[in-house]
């Protein structure tokens, strides 16, 4: 159990006065933890081996749809059959087994400080908010396309809690001019987080400028940025097979510049993914491995995260769901085949609810179990994430957040020893019917045994009715507004954010830089 | 994965009138579970072991207080140190080895219909709703003190749903007098459920009545009854290590009758237990050994369940709390003892919300993985449970027998063979950028892939929104109100009932039987 402190703590404990004595309080790092579940196995490892050839078999016979020239002839030049005509590439199994071969297996990501580094690979625990969401909602405005005060509040929020390690692009800044938009979420995330950084892929426009703005934030010369990843993006394939430009392009300059990819095949069983498991999964994996081939050919060595993000839809209505069994087991078989492999991976949680109810939290705490009983490397969309993606939430957020420190608080794990078992100080100090709360043992930790919630309340029903009767996803509203009105940004390099903003203004003037698609 | 027809499905299906075809639907089975999770260590095995020992010693040094004279006459009977104006047992080492030795390691449970049967050794799942609470609570009628007409209600909807393989007593109707309220709970267990009944331990008399009741409305020879369990009873110690009347009392009747008991210390962490979890289920595995003594040393042989429910309060209230990340560990350690011992062993989930709303729904499934991870056998207060057990609620019944029935889902497992696999039936028969709606694997199965929810709602933000934005908990009061409504009791006994209401009213003429403490 490691136990060093955390700066939100550190702040929160400051802003109590200066002068009052520290307190003793429980401090359990959240920052980098190892996954403690035993992972499951959904199917036979024999059968494992079928589907990572099957997959194999569908790259080299089926092919895959390249939409981007460049990439193409990345994969020809490395031997794959190219059809120009219908853009098919088929790419042979040894050029595939070469390039998982020499795709990294641990991922040291630098983050703008150092204690936020983590390193990516099997039985790391890494988690993510919800992203990519075109609307925000809460409880106070109701929901509403995503605006850039949505942006930078979603970014303290994920900044606040330490179990979030990475930054997600939580909601699209809809207020914010397209050409202009990577100047204002990389701006945010250079000033108000010190942890991981996410850009879109959206043409290398975009990506140099951010490469460029985070080089200059955070004071990295050339060659520290080329020598370990400092933000990543998020590779969507187009499923079934197609690899489109935007993606292409993203997998091939993140690994250029030896900056982080992280592959996800999003397939629906049922929909764009065969009905089963095992069909989708094999699916989701032959074009996994077609995207990590890029990133290899382009530069042998690059960081790539392998991944799936794979449910079923209802098939009554055509409709994702989110946090099924089916979910549950994808997530296991991806488990087996990124274990297969040995790499790092990621995969998600997230719901189909349509508000912060019941359902929500169950299907996100179902899917997240299945993330991580599977060895999830990173899982994403595990806080705040509604209706399959189109929004996330300000409550939801909050809410999730408590699943997970808890989750985190397993990770510290728990000890048995003499002083834990406690003979003398507990076991043998209390009377039959007697009770413990002065025993010498619980006196020594009562302030620091057990996890404190954030939002959880345990006032019985009188209290709790007397108070107003307020559910847990309204007293969320009270947490997240707290946090942001006590948000203090992390300290940064002031130079570093000086030139950055020198660098914004000479782009916009210049014409910002529009997305490619 | 079984797929035998379930009596719950086949009566939905001839609701739709007898005369249409068939439909070829999902049907798993849901009522003889195997426990898929790998299980999960919270303590290295020799730590396990000296908590073991530690117990051991406890009760050899430290004793217990057992209140009932005929249960210290059997204790020192077999060579126990008693105390009499203490009421203090001291139980040696060889004494609780040879109990444990006794013990069965598998109990074939026999239920009112030959397919509700069901076996507790180490590896079956087994669930329960809620149970105990002297609250009932729906959004219709509000929280109130429960009644009969609750508890017929609750059991009409834990007959419901075969993922409780069990009744439990979830509500107190406490408008039935006392001395009459084993006629009550037993007439409707024996008329509205062939599941596996449970009875209270509430002296001599009533455990008799009731025994003689269930043999009578199901036609069991005595002979018959005494050879295998067809009931069950909790038996809770008096944490600190004291065995209060009833409870002793219950033991040795339902051991004398062959019947089971489930031993379940109920202890919280920094309360009635030490604050740490090594501690705690120290103190809770000693008081189970000698519960479970007790039960072999009056019959050898005798069905007992080893259990635990283990979770902590808060400190800075006292109150108690549910789903927190020590009551996940405490399910864990005492895993780790069920299976040092090999016996079958009952854990519990549960929540200390006020409402059916967001935290009732993380935090007992929180506790769910944490009993499933654990391997316990039967998972008590699985649905239902609020306020730490003072209220079951109809809603929040409903909302986790959803999580259940997906974890059922699980158990059932998936398959990776060729037709699932579907090269040529689902892979090869999609263009890039196609879809697989009307692929042939899917035409093959989309009516059966994949688990269809009674309460999930997968409907897009605007059609929820014009079906008028209700949330999961309101969608479960109609769940609720429509099974109520569409009630079916199974086959019974005609003849066995009709007994059965003749002892009752014979007892009841002759003064019933009081509760005894």
């Amino acid at each position: 159990m490691v136990t060093s402190q955390t700066p939100e703590r550190s702040k929160r404990r400051r802003g109590r006065g200066a002068d009052a004595p520290p307190k003793p309080s429980r401090d359990v790092n959240y920052r980098q933890l190892k996954n403690p579940f035993p992972q499951m196995e959904v199917f036979p490892a024999d059968h494992i081996a079928d589907m990572h050839d099957t997959a194999l078999r569908m790259l080299q016979e089926l092919g895959v749809r390249v939409l981007l020239p460049e990439a193409r002839r990345i994969f020809a030049k490395a031997g794959a059959k190219v059809d120009e005509d219908s853009e098919m590439v088929f790419i042979g199994r040894d050029i595939v087994e070469a390039a998982v071969a020499s795709a990294p297996k641990s991922i040291a990501c630098q983050a703008g400080a150092r204690h936020r580094d983590f390193t990516l690979e099997l039985g790391s625990l890494v988690f993510q908010p919800g992203a990519g969401a075109p609307n925000a909602t809460d409880l106070e405005r109701g929901r509403r396309p995503a605006t850039g005060q949505d942006y930078l509040e979603f970014l303290k929020l994920t900044h606040h809690f330490d179990v979030f390690q990475m930054i997600s692009p939580q909601v699209e800044p809809q207020d914010v001019p397209t050409h202009l938009r990577h100047y204002f979420t990389t701006r945010a995330q250079m000033e108000l987080t010190d942890k991981f950084p996410f850009f879109f892929s959206r043409g290398t426009p975009q990506i140099t400028d951010c490469f460029e703005m985070l080089s200059t934030a955070r004071g990295l010369s050339d060659d520290v940025f080329r020598a370990n990843p400092h933000c990543y993006t998020i590779i969507n394939t187009n499923s079934p097979r197609t690899l489109d430009i935007p993606m292409a392009q993203g997998l091939i300059d993140f690994a250029r510049y030896g900056q982080m990819s992280i592959i996800t095949p999003f397939t629906l069983m049922g929909a764009m993914a065969p009905i089963t498991v095992a069909g989708a999964i094999t699916l989701s994996h032959a074009e996994a491995l077609a995207a990590l081939t890029l990133t290899q050919l382009t530069n042998p060595g690059a960081p790539v995260c392998y991944g799936t993000f794979t449910s079923n839809v209802d098939m009554k209505s055509g409709a994702p769901a989110f946090g099924t069994p089916s979910h549950f087991q994808a997530s296991l078989a991806a488990g087996q085949l990124a274990r297969h492999l040995g790499l790092p991976w990621r995969s998600a949680a997230g719901s189909a609810s349509n508000s912060n109810d019941v359902q929500a939290a169950n299907e996100n705490q179902f899917g997240l179990w299945g993330c991580l009983m599977a060895g999830a490397t990173v899982i994403i969309h595990s806080a705040g994430w509604l209706e399959g993606g189109l929004t996330v939430s300000f409550e939801k957020l909050v809410c999730d957040a408590e699943v997970l420190n808890m989750v985190a608080e397993l990770c510290a794990g728990a000890q048995a020893g003499r002083d834990e078992i406690g003979f003398d100080t507990a076991l043998a100090e209390v009377e039959p019917s007697g009770h413990f709360f002065a025993s010498s043992q619980t006196m020594a930790r009562y302030n620091t045994e057990f996890y404190q919630p954030h939002l959880h309340d345990y006032a019985n029903f009188g209290t709790w009715a007397e108070r107003g009767s307020v559910d847990a996803n309204h007293r969320a509203t009270g947490v997240w507004k707290d946090i942001l009105a006590n948000f203090e940004p992390p300290d940064q390099n002031g130079d570093g954010l000086a030139a950055l903003e020198t660098f914004i203004a000479r782009r916009t003037q210049e014409g910002g830089a529009p997305p490619e698609s």
